[in-house]
């Protein structure tokens, strides 16, 4: 046990308001301290905006994460990398060991010992194993024997990898490029469109919007403070096509009152969490994404994405995503 | 920013009734504007009715869902061709290099170059590499590197393909062809009648239906609206047998007084959303239905489709799903 | 549309005091009419006692699910078998197409043409290829170039089911093999004992236990009913030790006042579904079993399973859980 | 059935007290018979403190689950052992049928003959099979064609264990080592601050704490007793920063009065419970913890985590965790 002396050795409770105040503040897990106007919380591809200092190097490193979320070009020039270098690095080894133990049935072989073990190298890894070229020795049969085990382990690994590419849930939700204000109904509406940019289904898709901005308090000190945005409708069982998210401005609404001026001066930021299942694998998916004051049109209505289509059918033009016209707010 | 200046700047809010009332609508995600008669919202396999417009091509290709959820026989077919296409392809680069550089053991090769480059190309491939052909150029060497890489590569795809198809999660229930309008206890009832196809276990059974028709607003204009439907029970535990749903016409049911003309006059659909847990991957799965219509039954009633059975076993015919017989109604 | 003429054309909606009662009947989804007292509701195995006429053949057959869930030796014969019977084929068909087209390197080959063409064909569905024999025809080279994809084809198939094999949530709960009339505090209560089987932890397991038995109604009809027993602890966050779930036997339990005539009589069975939450993989597990009325027994209590152990760690001894002593019932 | 004669064979139902108190009594499902003082309930991580006895080897072993938790090292360790033992049984195996059996394409063999049919079992399991050692027998040939068989298998296997590792839900949560007690508004508050060492993202992250410690009845026994700690907040949706739990010490709480000696005296232990959604795979993950009472600082406070940075970016020293200093107790 470790007591400063100093301290007393009894705890003494009280009922407290402060801590009853705690209590009842929203905290989206930002915390209060964040007050600096030159950065958002969210950047626009969902990430939080924030350096890690100091962790262990295979934490940061976090590889099946990284391999599983880069982009398929970066992930199949790793693989090819990766493929050539363990071929280099096992044909060196297999020169230390010495090339005339690669006994070559064939006589036309018109490269040089470093391409002979190269070439006998790629047959092991991948397992091909012509045996037009083959150990001979004690030695270069043993790394010959490693190099085809660790071929079929690393080629189990790249099944897996690409199996946890493929199979992992992602909603390509696709967000308007700005949220506007908008006359709605006989009031006004901070509205942003969203619609499923994939074509498989999802349903049960649940929308929160939390706005997070500055506040002064009576000592001058700036905290950063959280609202629920209430919302017209914040769940579908369908998405089928697009879908506007309509928060009202009425007198309950923090936005009530605000203008342009006053949204930049205390760093507002919308912050969206968006939930969905998708049907084809039944798996949950969680998007985030935020708008920031300077990322929204003032008297601005989306023009409709949808017609009726000749053929019976309603058609939805996807890029009529950001197409907004003039409107004059109440 | 970006402010129209003949916009007012502060945003003025209210109370509004209007907005009170939206917020209680119901909407399963389509909207109130799908007001055309021709077409139906859910298509009898559970899809939906609409055209997709200018997605991005990889978007709208969606490959692995769409290799997932193809038919078997397609499935199969797509590999044979990628494999005959992809040998086809490498037998030329093969030829281009020169098909001299294949070495053949063998002197007895009665076909000519173009096959022999193809056999190397699929004993490449598959890794399965014989070697009674094999590649004695560094070019050759190289492309034969390059695609025994490749060939991995393609298997562990469709390794994880296989395993994707295998164990997507999938209810296979059976729907009755129609829904009836039946006698039930001293009321009448909307039934419709399913089973689960297959012999792995459903648990926590739920059903939800909806039913959705036009109608028409004080100022003549036609705008689709959706009705809870109750059921008579709506989640079961376990459904080892068939499950007939029943939604009583009592006083408060929105089809209280219908005629089949009012159903066809309204384009009224009955949409169904399941949900069911199972129990060999506690995965959660989801179907969906629709009737139309002109796919419901007036005045007949189900036939009991499960018997005492000989063996102290009860027995289940699953091809009685869809018997009916004349009832008359309440 | 589908209306026979002697039916009303309009639903006229009632208020019904049987359809009240109908929708507050607990029913797990076996209905009211499986009432003979031949055979139980559920197995001890967790299956449902029922059989399945006319469904389709791959519906029947469910063939992912049959080899998923098969006791290892089985799959493992199975897929020795599927070697076996495939090379053999395989050598069938390269004896068609003439074995003297497989060519051998070596002469000393003391074995028959058909032995020639399966250990070929074994070569080349493993894609070992040893390349001592090999095609040297175009028709051999053909089957050869599909065996070998074949080859790739079904081990990714088993690659798959060995993956949902061994990753296939899987509860190894153990229920004591009676459940007892046991006093518990100053009343009686009914009791089994669970163990967690395994090694792997279990989460917020919950359990609950339905009552199923035949009652006579007023007509003389007997009906199956199902009453919900009330337990003293249906959930446990953990689930370290042994579980003995109690459910007291007051005034309100439909238990009180039954003789071990009455529970034969009306065949009561004791349903019990338990569900947890498996640690390693995070998957949701469910387990069903049932006690009929004879594997009751009356006026026991169960011996305790753990002491406190020597090196100040709590030992839990696995054998002892169905171990009972006889107690006088309150 | 089974039933003493000296039993009743009627159960009388009763309302009892002691039923009502027992349901209301908090367990955690480790019971209260938990009474030595000896042992922590949950280890540091997060297993339980307990031994198991007589469960059958198969269920002991839990292959799966030891295979998919080991470390890495010990993982690629008892892979590579795999491989060579059964490179080596093979071996031996083809030196019963008869080493001479194994025809080898090139003289210049010098190694023995255990060698040889050491590297051809190990061509054959990988299915690299260059063809420079062939089997020619019958038997030879059998064997060969079971081991690449049994190879496949094998790879099968271990791409499935590879996958099964890397996609195991996973929370790299980090606890500070200490617990503190420290000084929380206007009372005093018993605090641990976690982060998450991994840089995927953790949404919905929920904590409850209940602290378990022995308490003597009237009667002089000892039992242990459970109680849920209120925290100021439990839940945070984004978990992007570090995180301070708080659990006031009010009037109402457990801790209210105590000292370091009675928390020794009572053998108290905090276990805590966290509960997390992992955003890249959308998998809850789950997480235990423990402080015991002699892991606890009295009158401590923690020093914070970020600071501004420089390039606009909040940066968070993970190295700062455990880093308190001083503070006086309200």
């Amino acid at each position: 046990m470790n007591i400063p002396d100093t301290q007393p050795k009894n705890l003494h409770g009280r009922n407290s308001q402060l801590v009853d105040q705690e209590e009842k503040r929203r905290d989206l897990g930002f915390g209060t301290k964040l007050n600096d106007t030159y950065s958002r919380l969210i950047n626009r591809d969902g990430s939080f905006n924030l350096v890690r200092r100091n962790g262990s190097f295979w934490d940061q490193l976090n590889l099946y994460n990284r391999l599983i979320t880069m982009s398929w070009a970066k992930f199949l020039v790793l693989v090819l990398l990766f493929y050539c270098v363990s071929n280099g690095l096992f044909a060196c080894l297999y020169l230390l060991v010495g090339a005339e133990n690669l006994q070559s049935s064939a006589e036309q072989m018109f490269y040089g010992p470093f391409w002979k073990a190269f070439f006998f190298s790629s047959q092991t890894l991948t397992t091909v194993g012509y045996g037009h070229i083959a150990p001979v020795s004690f030695l270069a049969s043993i790394v010959a024997a490693f190099e085809s085990m660790l071929g079929l382990l690393s080629f189990a690994l790249v099944t897996g990898l690409l199996y946890g590419r493929f199979s992992r849930p992602s909603a390509y939700i696709k967000f308007s490029r700005r949220a506007i204000f908008s006359p709605y109904l006989d009031v006004n509406g901070w509205m942003f469109r969203i619609i499923n940019a994939r074509s498989n289904q999802l349903i049960d898709v649940q929308v929160e919007v939390t706005m997070s901005r500055l506040e002064t308090r009576a000592d001058g000190s700036r905290h950063r403070r959280y609202y629920n945005l209430k919302l017209e409708r914040s769940k579908v069982v369908f998405f089928p096509t697009n879908w506007t998210l309509v928060h009202p401005i009425t007198n309950e609404s923090p936005l009530h009152g605000c203008t342009p001026d006053d949204l930049a001066e205390s760093d507002t930021e919308f912050l969206i969490l968006l939930q969905a299942m998708d049907d084809t694998f039944s798996q949950v998916v969680h998007r985030r994404y935020s708008y920031r004051y300077d990322e929204v049109l003032w008297g601005q209505k989306f023009r409709p994405m949808f017609d009726g289509g000749q053929r019976g059918m309603v058609e939805l033009d996807l890029e009529k995503l950001d197409d907004t016209e003039e409107a004059f707010l109440n």
